[in-house]
């Protein structure tokens, strides 16, 4: 007889899921990133390498290094920020995480409890909406532009709250290639969010898991760079320049926060070989592999883009992003995403919808389509087929390749 | 200025710590294993061989193999359960954890909330009392004795908690080498474990983290090979037999549990190459790996057993463990060993107190000394030093070397 383990669970547990069936066939959801450019010969090498001369270490916890994570990963990590981004640090104030989740969740663990306020961009991971509503945290969602956050609504929020006597826990900013928009936050407005940020004493906690992703190779400081307090967390991924598989993140931040969030880890580490490679392979070949990734990255967007155009005409509304590997699209009026998406996943074609992104009013009009990982003729007849089976659901688009359905 | 985050966290929240000084010099805590066991050779062979065929899958988060981990391994995983532990499962029932310290969490995030009650071994693991403790759980002891878990006393302790209305969420079982006395429960007590936790609908939580350290390289089936209904969900890793600093574990249980456990898993996968290396180093090299290395540890062990006759003679007793990576060692009368590993660790010699490891009564006489790592003129050296700091403390052991002190 089967042990029936439901009385003992917590009320609501949902039953277990199916069993993952792979990914569908026209996959526009997950940051995955291009299979081609994944620089497998170099990181075979750096591996081998790596394994060859610290292998041994493997038998202890923490590599020799303890529990921030493997020193020169670390000081690769410091190198990489103070270059890319402009943060003055050293590998003291990095913690290396298993992939920026981790670092979230981390990051969430010291500082949120049930009922407190966080302030977010209005449009967003949907993953940190997620993560937020478990926790039981209110979300003041900051309206956008097609420059990023707007600094006048930043400050209408932040009034808005101490009027009412609450400080928020955090400003949540992934501002340098927006996820979903991709938008890039210009500099006078990073120094009007760290005016903000810092009169109302709240601290401004910045993902960058997407900044290294520009088609110009070029970007304003991070957050970080433009603050001498400590007052901004900042977390970063290899996910999407080297490979999302690896689950390698990590945090920047003052001994003061980053201390409390090393103790909080407790996992014994995060895992060694994943550490050993990128750290063997980031000061010879990182900064060519990234352009290398970004070209290919902007030449897989056009062809999205192009694929929309001709399918969906002028009944979208898009901006081309400076970077990232999703378009954020407008779809014509009287389509809801929300049931675009289930329809076209039942096909075959994954999309997120707009309500799983956004806060904003109009949210179930706009779906993000990621582009990275589908090969280009798989991006055409992807979206191809979705036009079809919005045409089909929604009546819109009208028009495709030019021929009146 | 620096930005003061005191106000922010939860009252009661600790002040960061201290950074990572190192390891101790005798350094007889934490899992580790010996470095000069790990099979860098073999390990770099089928790295390279896994990465050449598989690196470009690193663009993908979950390796083509979905949430429950690296398919190959897991069917690797599923052998050698059925081949050491008597288990009949498959790929499909075992989910792929960042060390078996994520697969606790796992558990214990679905089953346990606050003021519910579990079973353990009354010396136990000490991290599983730490986490039992932080999640509100009352733990309800059972008394060991030179074979293990005592069934009489199991027996007792289910009757009462039903008596009383309790039924507990679980039995916490580290049967097969238990943490700290190295114990390995006998067949008949596997089978009335199993007798008794089915009478009262308690599942056991099966926890083999240590079971392929055995110097016979033979043991007795594991509890989830004894039991058809799924009541056991089994935990195990590869931390001990191939390098703690991999974080590989795993879960095997019925998809009613491990459905839900891959649910609430959301990390977006563990680590790739740690998953791509032991299912390519494991089918070839596992099983001679584990001989050898079993061999050079009961080595360890009496080197560590000589040592504590030589400097702590006949005022201590201990059994020696047909397994494992530790020794369970109790000290004379008038030492209390919560100071004794503070006053040692002073001077770089690290054990673990028996109050981090046991709820007996006595558990301040007794100390945990991990044997794995240190060299053997170190394990001789620390354990002189060890006998000698305890002298000066405790005025026992009397004699040391054969000279009385």
């Amino acid at each position: 007889m089967t042990f029936d383990y439901a009385p003992l669970l917590p009320q609501g547990t949902p039953a277990a899921g199916q069993r993952w069936a792979g990914f569908p066939t026209y996959n526009f959801v997950g940051g995955h990133i291009d299979n081609e450019t994944v620089p497998v010969d170099d990181l075979r090498a750096a591996m081998d390498r790596a394994l060859a001369r610290d292998g041994a270490d493997l038998a202890t916890y923490y590599l020799q290094s303890g529990p921030q994570g493997y020193k020169p990963l670390r000081a690769f990590v410091a190198d990489k920020l103070k270059r890319y981004a402009g943060i003055d640090t050293t590998a003291d104030d990095i913690l290396l995480t298993s992939g920026s989740l981790q670092a979230m969740d981390l990051v969430n663990k010291l500082l949120l409890a049930p009922g407190d306020t966080v302030i977010v961009e209005e449009s967003n991971y949907g993953g940190a909406f997620t993560k937020l509503n478990k926790l039981g945290v209110n979300m003041v969602p900051v309206p956008l532009d097609e420059h990023g956050m707007r600094m006048d609504a930043l400050e209408q929020a932040l009034d808005d709250l101490a009027a009412r006597g609450i400080r928020p826990k955090y400003i949540f900013a992934i501002i340098t290639v927006h996820n979903p928009t991709g938008t890039i936050l210009p500099l006078d407005r990073r120094h009007k969010m760290i005016e903000l940020a810092k009169k109302h004493g709240v601290p401004i906690f910045e993902d960058e898991c997407y900044s290294d992703i520009v088609w110009s190779n070029e970007r304003p400081p991070a957050l970080r760079a433009l603050d001498d307090s400590g007052m901004v967390i900042h977390i970063g991924t290899f996910s999407k320049t080297v490979g999302p598989a690896l689950r390698v993140g990590y945090i920047n931040a003052d001994w003061d926060v980053l201390g409390r969030l090393v103790a909080l880890k407790g996992d014994a580490g995060s895992p060694a070989l994943e550490q050993m490679m990128l750290a063997e392979y980031g000061p010879a070949h990182f900064d060519d592999h990234v352009k290398r990734c970004n070209a290919v990255l902007e030449g897989k967007l056009d062809a999205l883009i192009e694929a929309v155009d001709q399918h969906f005409g002028t009944s979208v509304e898009y901006r081309k992003p400076p970077g990232g590997i999703f378009l954020w699209v407008k779809l014509p009026e009287g389509v809801t995403t929300s049931r675009l998406a289930k329809v076209a996943g039942e096909q075959g074609v994954a999309v997120n919808p707009g309500p799983e992104w956004s806060l904003q009013g109009d949210a179930d009009r706009w779906i993000r389509l990621c582009f990275a990982n589908p090969p280009i003729p798989v991006i055409r007849d992807g979206i191809a087929r979705l036009a079809q089976i919005c045409h089909d659901e929604f009546g819109v688009p009208e028009i495709s390749g030019n021929v009146r359905r």
